[in-house]
């Protein structure tokens, strides 16, 4: 069934003003058809469309329920900067799967840190297919994709999540059965990938300082967009989300 | 340390010639480096460069260990037919996350299905992306790729693995930790995961009929590349690989 979120401001005494006009006539719907309009806070709209004219279009709202798309973890990804197109598939892979909420940072082996008009490009980028992969998933709110002025910052947020794990090609010990068996229910769950080239052991040495539990993904090098999308599925596994 | 595959043609008393003679050059490798080269069947060995020309470079052979990128259960991907970009990341994440083989397959909601000269150069193609997957990501073998005539005929190959899974949107019942409860320890595991728009319930039937789990990922609609990865890394780490 076609899926769209709106704002608040777009429900008024009729019903619920679709602002995706094209949207709807690419998918072809006719008045009375059936749709979801999700609030972007976990609750969708059952909805008929009531009117569409060549600028407007309006939806009937015949009952509502929570989005059954949201998983019962919480889950931050904390994405060190790297290529355009690696960013982007792992933001969309990471929405699909049940993310929360994206934070950008900049890591010893990030090549290029965009900021001012750069930085606003890609995060509304990143934004946009987020948002597009949450209407396609049945996701009941849009993850918010933000920036981190520093590693440092970026562990300090993360670390405010019951379970925040920072994925290290060098670690040898833990895993992340390990660090779940000592947090058997986390609320929330942190997790933190490096670019092109992992961290370094500073980086590593100051994550675990802030109190990450540095954790291994296996025998397999991942590459920097693979290893966030590993991690989401594992983390939604662990949790009975998947 | 930099890896190639090699074949048992290239070893000679001398040591073993690397046919990529440019990939040797572009990372800049000289006389004395380390480097591994792996014989594409499950054993590393350790090397040293030993001498380097315009067209020919030979390596030192030290040492050799089994591959430490090889997991304990071999991974059978089945792959419907969608658009090429799909395919392409879906074989390369798999292959870091450890997949064994890859077999394509046509589907009802496959909305084309190569053949003759197109299906050979989509497999060199997707051949060529699981050798360098294999490379980057420090496997022992290089998975191979091939194509199934008919879905049934994909069911039939899937159901000779330990596990066969069948990953169905509208299945409502089963999940993986169910499939994984019945049977806990298997060697091989197959995931079956559809085209764009998932599998029909017909195709559903059948692959049921010939003993193939039907499973659930979850409360979330997962995009063609997206199901297959998802489902790999889980695999994964149910089985202690992750």
């Amino acid at each position: 069934m076609a899926r769209f979120f709106f704002k608040s401001q777009d429900i008024s005494g009729d019903g619920i003003h679709i602002r995706d006009v094209a949207h709807v006539r690419a998918l072809r719907l006719r008045i009375g058809d059936e749709l979801t309009l999700c609030d972007g806070a976990g609750t969708d709209f059952r909805c008929r469309l009531a009117s569409l004219g060549a600028d407007f279009a309006l939806a009937e709202i015949a009952g509502q329920s929570p989005s059954r798309g949201e998983p019962s973890v919480r889950l931050s990804v904390f994405l060190a900067y790297a290529k355009g197109e690696r960013l982007e598939y792992a933001v969309q892979k990471c929405v699909e799967l049940g993310a929360a909420e994206f934070f950008l940072f900049p890591s010893e082996r990030t090549v290029s840190t965009p900021d001012g008009r750069a930085l606003e490009k890609k995060l509304a980028r990143l934004a946009a297919i987020s948002e597009s992969a949450a209407e396609q998933s049945g996701r009941g709110i849009i993850p918010d994709v933000s920036a981190c002025e520093s590693f440092e910052s970026a562990v300090i947020t993360a670390k405010s999540s019951d379970l925040p794990l920072f994925f290290y090609e060098n670690e040898k010990n833990l895993t992340l059965r390990d660090a779940f068996s000592e947090n058997s229910a986390p609320k929330s769950v942190a997790i933190v990938t490096g670019a092109e080239g992992g961290f370094t052991p500073v980086e590593a040495a100051i994550a675990t300082q802030h109190g990450l539990r540095s954790v291994s993904l296996g025998a397999r090098i991942l590459r920097c967009d693979t290893a966030p999308i590993a991690a989401a599925a594992a983390v939604m596994y662990i949790t009975g989300n998947m």
